[in-house]
């Protein structure tokens, strides 16, 4: 692979004179196009060899496109925000939009080398690095993130002739860290270490390319070159297999709705005391010692009029409001549509101690999006094993992650339409769009159906409750909620 | 003030029954005008007596109302990023957008009402954060945020009662913290500490209303009367003197830009050295141990073509760059127009250890909004004291603010605007508007003399600085950045 370890080509400065102007005028041209076009963003992973010059490339990127429209996201230890989410949560917070261009340094290879380039590399931590990058890129990929990855090399006698010269002078020998100098006893497992991450993690959707970096001259041309090309030449989307996900979903009768108890019935007297008590279990659980180092979602999903609303309130009310936060999730944004799909819910994520509750939720692509026809079909079908794998990277956080379908009857539902309509200050609930909805009752409860049996998982569990009783609904939320609460802290 | 404070007035259930349907109708109704308009925002501070029922005057407008356009803004103890800002910016970070209501639990109240309730207050701290108040409200109510501002008021029988009756059933017991049964012995000073705080931070653009509380029908009503009122007569706008803020600017000839000097040159040798040297001292402070404490804001402003990019990029040289963000700031998207003009300032600023540099900032509203006439005058003559202010925040907590005007002549400018238009990978530089600017030379030169004069200041100084020569401009950058870091650190 590093066929030119040893060779360290370099370029003349009349042959890098010779070359820039068009290269940069290419470049720039090839970047406003993206801009205008918009229908992609493009992801730049920088990394290598230690003193190959990763800084001045970035460098050179800024200063040859136009900065307005490229964004450095340089990651270095973890902040105290960070650690309080799952590894890859930075990332997703600072992916760039469509049109623009992120340039990644301290990316998510860093875990993965750190690893690979042990005296004796950990196969299990190996395997896993390895898979949650490639379901990330995979997912980005799909997603309208062209990814492109830069590997600085240059041979062990040039990075310490590097070295040797930077220190020679003291206007250049602070470019030297104290880690520096420590480094070229590595250089042979950290090119092993690159060597091996390029070999296996180099799908045609998220491609290396190897920079010779000894030389500035070819160290510029080529970065140019590669980043160039990547404005012109969309890559190819990623295979539908990579994207199988862990935690496969339990098994359950295809059509669960139909098998639903919606006709249980509660009384008030005995409504009133049960949700007493469990909103009672609820606080004392959210506001335990245990629960400071967790965190806990609860998606809510189901037919309009389901009651998702009343149930969150009878939630909320035995929480401290300074500990959670309620999202209602509609129509994504403008801003929201040149990002990924999930960037929106990973951004709403809670930290630790916290409690997030969703009025809807990332479930949203696998049913209205299916079927009102918003996602394309391979976009939803991909959903189901993205969704998955989302979710498990919270709970391998510590996060507890609930789903709650509140299920109605048709007849229910018609009812409470009606009563809707008919209160002054309930109409606002009921639009033209909730009939239209509910003429395609048999598709959505098909969708839901599907969504169930694929991602009702051990970890991330579907709560099916039928709500025509709404206390019933209300006391079966709770304490589906307390039980899960009291299991895990 | 609490004339009724121990009182307390309550409302029948059939008064409560004759009432509600209307008042809710009439709060939607309002809610919808607000967000169809949007040309505004409204706060909603919930404060008052512990145990008065805010918890449940929050879920009762987040049930009377739509609460897809409601955000409940509940703050607690400040979390590790809020430590590393100063105290306000938890409270801009989550303005909502125009049409939006936001409902602050937990407000900048909190530490005026603590110290207030103190046995014997520390009237230098009242002051100042009552002053901090003041400016923060006035700033945001002449942004168009509407404040109104609910004091949940019981008396201390109805208080007592309250918990009593709360702890009598193991179905409600939960409600009482352990911290709600000390608070009856401080009932006095917190009631004094709210009188004093009504009266004294009760302008006409952010009223206080007290909702007498005692009485679960009254308190409901009160509140949802008070929030249609506020979404029906839009509050009038602050008179000009409250935002006189702190930090005059220090005296300077009016017509700094004429006396500059725009023709001394260094030579390339010279130049090199003098460089190199400096980003290595500036590359030593920024990775010192008293740095890490701190952190860097530094602005840049200037003519177009008066190299600015290239100033920029000989300071990052010597930064990591996993310790910088960049910030290119042009004109706001949509989103931000729909929030307070310093809002995404104060969305980018750095937190502690890490350096932010604004290519173009919050500058822009004297300058280009100002000769443009994006803003109006009102707005930018306002905009120079807020200004003052926000700097003196971050300075406060500890950040250092540098603000450079980097100055050319008509002459340069002119012979570079030619370069750019002439070289295949500068043009992209050089737009229609660049031309268009150019003819109101007079005029920008004016506003940058007044906003020099007004805003440079001791603790954000502004440093003017010739760039005819290049290299001269680069050197004189960094000398002043490493000149602020050793005086500080």
């Amino acid at each position: 692979m590093f066929a030119d370890a040893q060779s360290d080509p370099s370029l003349s400065k009349e042959e890098f004179d010779a070359q820039e102007p068009r290269l940069r005028a290419a470049l720039l041209k090839a970047q406003y196009r993206l801009l205008e076009r918009a229908d992609r963003s493009l992801l730049i992973v920088v990394s290598g060899i230690d003193g190959a010059g990763k800084g001045g490339a970035i460098n050179l990127l800024n200063e040859w496109m136009d900065p307005r429209h490229i964004h450095t996201l340089a990651f270095g230890a973890p902040t105290f925000d960070e650690q309080e989410h799952p590894p890859f949560w930075r990332y997703w917070n600072e992916l760039p939009a469509k049109g623009k261009t992120g340039i990644v340094f301290g990316s998510w290879y860093v875990p993965l080398l750190l690893e690979a380039s042990r005296k004796k590399p950990r196969p299990r931590r190996m395997t896993t690095y390895a898979e949650a990058i490639t379901r990330f890129e995979a997912g980005l990929a799909a997603e309208g993130v062209q990814i492109i990855k830069l590997w600085y090399h240059l041979s062990a006698q040039a990075q310490a002739d590097r070295t040797k010269v930077l220190l020679s002078s003291p206007e250049t020998a602070w470019q030297v860290k104290p880690a520096d100098r420590k480094v070229h006893k590595k250089y042979d497992r950290i090119c092993r270490a690159g060597q091996q991450v390029i070999e296996h993690l180099n799908p045609p959707h998220a491609p290396w390319t190897i920079i010779p970096s000894a030389d500035e001259h070819m160290r510029a041309i080529r970065t140019a070159q590669a980043v160039q090309q990547a404005l012109q030449h969309r890559s190819p989307t990623p295979r539908a297999q990579v994207f199988n996900a862990p935690g496969l979903a339990r098994r359950h009768s295809p059509d669960r709705l139909a098998q639903l108890d919606y006709h249980t019935k509660l009384d008030k007297e005995d409504y009133e005391s049960e949700l007493g008590l469990l909103q009672g279990q609820l606080a004392r659980a959210v506001r335990s010692d245990a629960f400071r180092e967790r965190s806990l979602i609860l998606a809510f999903e189901g037919q309009d009029a389901a009651g998702k609303g009343g149930a969150i309130r009878r939630v909320t009310h035995a929480l401290d409001l300074r500990q959670v936060d309620i999202h209602p999730i509609s129509a994504p944004t403008p801003d929201e549509l040149m990002h990924p799909y999930l960037w929106r819910f990973w951004r709403r994520l809670p930290r630790q101690g916290r409690i997030a509750i969703f009025d809807r939720s990332w479930y949203g692509r696998v049913l209205v999006e299916r079927v009102e026809g918003f996602a394309s079909t391979a976009d939803w079908r991909r959903a189901y094993a993205e969704i998955n794998d989302f979710e498990r990277q919270q709970t391998d956080h510590g996060t507890i992650v609930l789903k709650f379908w509140l299920a109605i009857t048709p007849e229910e539902q018609l009812q409470r339409f009606h009563e809707r309509e008919r209160s002054p200050f309930k109409n606002f609930k009921i639009t033209p769009d909730d009939w239209r909805n509910r003429e395609k009752w048999k598709q959505y409860a098909s969708a839901a159906n599907d969504m169930l049996a694929r991602t009702d998982t051990e970890h991330a569990p579907w709560h099916v409750i039928g709500t025509n009783d709404k206390r019933y609904a209300r006391v079966h939320v709770l304490k589906n909620i307390v039980a899960a609460l009291e299991q895990t802290l």
